[in-house]
């Protein structure tokens, strides 16, 4: 008789499950098949639970009822952490939870869509944690990601036309950009007035985009 | 015999039907009660034909496959409005032909949801129009809208724990609140590091809001 043991090196991307709007179960199903370390948020545990998925971390303020007796039993073994601070959401907190355990990367799904201030608030706040985690948010048509500034590049391959995205929060300097169709040479972005939406690669082959200072993120979207 | 004529005095915002994710139809239909002049955003003309609405103008860049000639037939008389320019969105197109026009208001729906990038452009490009056109972007759970910088004094009624989120677009400084849970006394708040999300009314009464410089957005927000 063998056993099987899921070994977790903390090489495959932890998933954050938040609690705006639920993705298709296909995309949840591929971001669970390498059985990553997995984290819901508050209330999204009985919408989750419904799915039939299995948890490693209930993180919340728990302010609206929840009976975490019950979920500790239906889930046994799961780790509850309480985070009453006010002054930062669920999302922020489970950020930093993943950076003090050591996290390399993180994928995150249901934090966009419903609720337009949770939306942007959960798109941005990721900028705050890109020098220590590598954060994915993903959605049924969008894969959102910060940039690191100079004297990173941010190169990948993509296919004729693929939409990408470059939205800064805020004011972004010294935007470079290679192989997409509206280049930017040493230009600046920001949020409201100038944004780099809708752009897309030129050909088949590598993007690249370089800035100097602010906070820019990727957008890969479609409709 | 009788004949009906409606007469648009402009009084009533006008309604501009985005691309983005489709809202209710009972909310479409409490915006269309008034008989507003409405504004339609390229391909979402199809979604919206079939919803059995007539349109006063189809506004876009019309560079996908779209048939001009059968949209006039079934909405005539309509006008068809082409808006090549790449660096502007159909959107911010939209809000400047009103304001040509004379228009004091807009209400805007199926603004976000669905793509990220369409949708925090949209939600963050309204600010840039403050001074010239009342603009309220809608959908099944956000209301959103910019205010204005000092001396002009946000001020309107809310119930006690009445969700509002005060969302910078960028920095925005000399914050100032009355009647809200999390109280601001002369305080700033930028995007992506602190931002005023998930604020409440603090009891029935005048919420009051006032900034001195930057663009802030209200969204009231529920689940």
């Amino acid at each position: 008789m063998s056993s099987h043991h899921i070994v977790r090196e903390k090489q495959e991307p932890a998933l954050i499950i938040a609690n705006g709007e639920a993705c298709s179960f296909e995309l949840l199903g591929q971001l669970l098949e390498w059985s990553p370390f997995v984290v819901v948020l508050d209330q999204a545990i009985y919408r989750v639970m419904e799915l039939g998925i299995k948890v490693d971390v209930l993180l919340g303020d728990f302010d609206v009822n929840i009976d975490l007796t019950e979920i500790e039993k239906s889930q046994y073994p799961i780790e509850i952490i309480h985070t009453p601070d006010q002054e930062k959401t669920d999302l922020e907190k489970a950020f930093e939870m993943l950076i003090t355990r050591g996290f390399p990367a993180v994928n995150v799904v249901w934090a966009t869509g419903r609720r337009a201030d949770h939306s942007i608030t959960n798109m941005t706040s990721i900028i705050r944690y890109k020098s220590k985690l590598r954060i994915v948010l993903i959605d049924d048509y969008s894969v959102i990601y910060p940039l690191l500034p100079t004297p990173n590049v941010f190169e990948k391959w993509f296919a004729k036309g693929s939409p990408i995205s470059l939205i800064p929060v805020g004011t972004v300097t010294g935007i470079r950009t290679g192989n997409l169709l509206y280049k930017l040479d040493n230009e600046e972005l920001k949020l409201g007035y100038r944004t780099g939406s809708s752009n897309e690669a030129a050909s088949d082959g590598i993007v690249s985009v370089s800035y100097e200072k602010g906070d820019l993120l990727v957008m890969e979207c479609h409709d």
